[in-house]
């Protein structure tokens, strides 16, 4: 690959990447899109040897987990993930089938959303030499005229509700480093944020569930200015086959979906796993957790 | 800063950036925005060792280089830079003043831009640890009901002309390189696109020029399937003050604007570096250059 030029590592990705419904596709400075509202924004970064290890995670791993972190945050507004772009850093060395793996996988998991939410493609992107594998997706959401659900909306009375592969993540990192690489694992390697469900839901209040159930209720519980009563049978209820209470309660990367609803029928596809309450913080049983519960890598 | 959480560290670098004039601001899992027409998206990346020296580079000027590097190509389409989200990668070990320090060359970079064409806001943002210090742009553009300008539309007869610090980047790094660490060697640290002036000029085609003026003057004759004739006298006229012809042709990273203008009067700012006629490539006085000239940081 050291031979090759960033123009010819660009065709070599293109091939493999979706068919743009862009007004102006990705091979001029910017791509050009044409939302039918406003706009939700943001980032997410992988980093081998910190969100991944290229011998549990193939290429195609990780190019389906970049898309999902990011359409994950865009659904989490309400907002249709419908375009992408990656900026990656690719050591020297690495083969260049690893990038064209890298693409398949974004592929499959833009063809994953575009099946529940309609199209989705990757937009652009940028690429430099560095000391490890990193792609940094950021992602654009059409409002299309809903209004954005924020963290901050959750009122004493909701119900907290959650769907997503609860400590799917988790349980499959645990089966990888007991030397399990089996497609068991996948559950670590393939998140599956349900967004449809996402942009469905008549919720007050709603965030991804990125860095644990404990922690991120805390964030929706400070935004919110209310506190969290987690129901540890209805946790272990709605986890993911597999996953222990644990790894429920403090697994992240699942980017499943954490809501607060008004009081009535739960939708489907939705489980309840507490409620709202005035006060602050998390309690798990009515239990304080303190700063216990969840993932930062900063600190971890 | 190991015992600061993300959270924490996130709390800092807030403290540094602009004010946001999102429709939901930086905080939930995606900024919100409300632009005026169809947006334009890109992203560019910034990697320690390949783009910058930090014995060479403050943090400021990374910051700086990271809002430049995007907006330029914003501008580029005759989008107006509207929001960026930035993507970091922090190594163990990297002082707290760094990260603050680059937040804060967010910051001029955006109010030098804001000074030119409206507010412009830093909504979002993720961080990992790394081996080395990555930044990852991706700038937002609000076409504000203009028709993007594509690199496609140069047509036989028009003039090529150029704006912004023709060879300045790469002039000051030639000087940093000799040893001279002082203020001239800003050129290469502290690149300042003329966005205003893609913003209003009456283009058939344009182009932010980041790999140099050959380089990406062959992209945008073949883009448009035409010949692209460089003048050397214009060229040299045209050129930053210090930089040499040879810096001029091949030094990238500037970030100034090379546009196709039908035949007439040439807008304030703007210089003719040369004229569009029927053919392919690139010529220079007349001698094709073949695969000579400009970055690639793949071959290089």
């Amino acid at each position: 690959m050291a031979s090759m030029s960033e123009d010819d590592l660009l065709t070599v990705i293109s091939r493999h990447l979706p068919a743009s419904t862009a007004t102006v596709p990705t091979g001029d400075d910017c791509a050009v899109l044409s939302p039918a509202g406003d706009v939700a924004i943001s980032t997410d970064i992988l980093v081998e040897g910190v969100h991944f290890r290229t011998d549990w995670s193939s290429a195609e791993d990780v190019g389906w987990r970049c898309v999902m972190h990011n359409v994950a945050d865009a659904a989490a507004m309400r907002a249709r993930p419908m375009s992408l772009v990656v900026a990656m850093v690719i050591p020297e060395g690495l083969a260049t089938e690893w990038v064209e793996g890298f693409s398949k996988g974004l592929r499959q998991a833009c063809d994953h959303i575009a099946d529940q939410t309609g199209p989705i493609a990757i937009d652009g992107g940028d690429m430099s030499r560095g000391p490890a594998i990193m792609a940094a997706g950021t992602v654009v959401g059409d409002m299309e005229g809903r209004e954005p659900v924020l963290r901050s909306g959750a009122r004493p009375g909701d119900l907290l509700i959650h769907t997503g592969n609860l400590g799917a993540s988790a349980h499959g990192l645990a089966l990888l480093e007991a030397g399990e690489t089996g497609s068991e694992a996948d559950l670590f390697r393939r998140p599956v944020p349900p967004v449809a469900l996402a942009l469905s839901v008549p919720a007050r209040a709603m965030m991804d569930v990125s860095d644990g159930l404990v922690r991120d209720a805390r964030r929706m519980a400070a935004a919110s200015g209310v506190s969290i009563a987690l129901d540890s049978d209805r946790v272990a209820a709605a986890a993911s086959p597999g996953a222990s209470l644990h790894e429920a309660l403090t697994g992240g990367e699942d980017h499943g979906f954490l809501a607060a609803l008004p009081p009535g029928d739960v939708p489907e596809g939705w489980s309840i796993v507490g409620s709202i309450h005035a006060g602050a913080g998390v309690t798990v049983d009515g239990a304080d957790l303190g700063e216990l519960g969840g993932w930062d890598h900063f600190t971890a």
